[in-house]
């Protein structure tokens, strides 16, 4: 089974073992469209695609990693969208959790998602516990109030906001949290990858400016233009597009540069830069080709 | 030191930890004023309480359970009060978050308070990580989307409202993972307190029935009436204020009878009767005194 399809079984079964029981039908029904069809799962691939660079194949810890990653992923999404924050109808290409919803059950639906991924991955690394702590502390300090996902939402509530730590918190920190996990769920030195992905985070950041910039809702799913709506901090505005295209790529080297010594490290760099044909729109792949 | 001030000591270091270094100040403020100052932190006393009764004293694992469990309550309390929901102006005496501060930070203040817990408790057993498997599935057991406190809003969004699973979500899920938390947090068997939990959990609701029927809101910090006005099912509605009463004597005598035969049992049993005064306001408290 190759690395995605592990990858949503494994979301396929966390979600619909949480979603029996006692689970409210309509919350059941919402965490669904809140996981299922997936976009790019450009995190969780990253996570297992480290981790077979250094093991030569994902374990079940791996696997476990990488979708508690993606399911705090999607609660960051479906919380992003809520009316509070970027009032968006539309995400994946369909109607947003509060929309096809309500707003109530949307913030339950990201609030679930948020103990579900800490959740699966202490039951998945029941007979692994010793490697518990250090994931866990990875996926924490990657989604938390010091410098994670919820760091860099509230940073877009504050007057005054530093754009290095506002992307690092907003975007870099699941890339970090992503290649250390996929060390650390085989036993290996999470520390050394995190230059790889706060680098990837960042050429991410920027792809997807370019992709909010030139690209229409149609091609991506989600609504474009909002980064200039919301006033937010955006390369498109610091350095124009062609600037941007060109900083992208630099980024994506850089981050290749930054890959530690493996037994994998040439088949990750393959993997990564198919990988970047799903940041930015097939008609402006060629930019990081 | 005292049970209650371990308690209030370790949540100021765990939120002081999380505040300082990259938290937006927004945020760092909005999570302080969430914990602090506190209620009766019924929840983390109960989990302290189980756990010296099982080992003659809590240990610092017992401490940490204990945190992470009022950080959840805490959390739920702030989106509780968000206006998709209750649209609470007041908790424990002073402005909801999301009054406070604003919706968004108090939507971010509640996720990040869900992180922290699950953060801090992992960090805490770092030294004692075959805890932490059965620790982390007790608390996200309590909160997540299968029979927790994220289940327990979410049945308000049905048309048809179980009310038994419903109070067992809603309420009776933290009481259930308080004692079950105290009992693994020092080894034990946590299963053994399981009914124990859930008989107090059904007495602190009809309590929170009663106080609600029949207090202001100076006396308990937070709109009363909430539970008419919003059509919820409430012990009082069906048994009337005197029969909710001896509703509640009963299910007080019924939880003492379920605790697990233990060295401290007796101490247990008498700081359960106290902790019953803070339940209801003074004027009732001989109703389960």
């Amino acid at each position: 089974m190759d690395a995605r399809m592990r990858i949503e079984r494994m979301l396929e079964k966390t979600v619909a073992q949480a979603a029996q029981d006692v689970c409210p039908p309509g919350l059941a029904a919402a965490v669904n469209h809140a996981v299922f069809p997936g976009g790019a799962r450009v995190r969780p691939m990253l996570c297992l695609g480290v981790a077979a660079a250094c093991a030569g194949a994902p374990t079940a810890t791996s696997v476990a990693a990488a979708v508690a990653i993606e399911l705090l992923h999607c609660a960051s999404l479906v919380h992003d969208d809520l009316p509070c924050f970027d009032d968006a109808d539309m995400r994946r290409g369909k109607p947003s959790v509060h929309r096809a919803f309500s707003e109530p059950i949307a913030v339950l639906t990201g609030d679930a998602l948020i103990v579900l991924a800490f959740d699966s991955l202490a039951r998945s690394c029941a007979d692994a516990p010793q490697l518990l702590p250090s994931l866990l502390s990875i996926l924490a300090r990657a989604t938390g109030m010091s410098g994670g996902l919820v760091a860099g939402q509230a940073w877009e509530s504050e007057a005054n906001v530093p754009v290095s730590l506002y992307h690092a918190a907003k975007t870099g920190s699941m890339f970090v949290a992503a290649v250390k996990a996929g060390a650390a769920s085989i036993g290996g030195d999470a520390k050394a990858w995190e230059e790889f992905g706060a680098s990837l985070g960042e050429a991410y950041q920027v792809a997807d400016d370019i992709r909010d910039a030139s690209s229409s809702a149609d091609e991506i799913g989600k609504p474009v233009g909002r980064d200039a709506l919301l006033g937010r901090p955006n390369a498109i505005h610091q350095l124009g597009l062609s600037g941007a295209k060109e900083h992208l790529d630099r980024l994506i080297e850089r981050a290749l540069a930054a890959i530690p010594t493996c037994p994998g490290a040439d088949d990750l760099k393959m993997q990564v830069r198919q990988q970047v044909r799903w940041f930015v729109p097939k008609a402006k792949a060629q930019v990081a080709a």
